[in-house]
């Protein structure tokens, strides 16, 4: 059986937000991103693909279709497909997301 | 923004295992299952959808694919399409779960 355990799957890099991959199959990509203080992921589109985001730990500053929300531990955003998203860490302890997105995107 | 909390979606039921729809697209399905004490979803198969379920609270014995497994909170688990899966809270405790299918399923 094919079981993660999140935190330990987790890991920081001051360079950037890193981006670790739990589980991919052909219909979705279940991931973990780890965010260090001020770090970022940009504002960007999945034509075709729907993502979840949950925050496990710390807060996030999500922008989504032009609004900017901040979210706190056990809360769930959806960026539907076609709606610009990103997420930043505005704060001063790291972050930790879930994410999902379906059907897995050609490109990030 | 589509944002929810997800200890307040949940709710449970002595009669049943409480499924509750946490955000829906075309692409996936994103919910939040509530199970009292002895509660269980039976084993079942989706032939074209993947699953990944993640344990929040409590402790769940997972059936993937012939194989049980006891999995606890931080930890998440894959049911690929086309492998038997479910689930039973076999403790003394709720079970709370985050769970992600994609392509939403034509049944349960």
């Amino acid at each position: 059986m094919e079981i993660r355990t999140i935190f330990d799957a987790c890991h920081f890099s001051p360079e950037k937000m890193q981006k670790i991959n739990l589980f991919a199959t052909t219909e979705l990509f279940f991931d973990v991103y780890c965010l260090e203080p001020g770090q970022k992921q940009k504002v960007h589109t999945h034509e075709k693909s729907s993502k979840v985001y949950v925050v496990l730990e710390g807060h996030a500053s999500f922008h989504v279709a032009g609004e900017t929300e901040d979210v706190g531990p056990g809360q769930a955003v959806l960026a539907e497909a076609g709606k610009p998203h990103g997420v930043e860490n505005t704060r001063q302890e790291r972050l930790v997301l879930l994410v999902a997105i379906a059907p897995p995107p050609s490109h990030g």
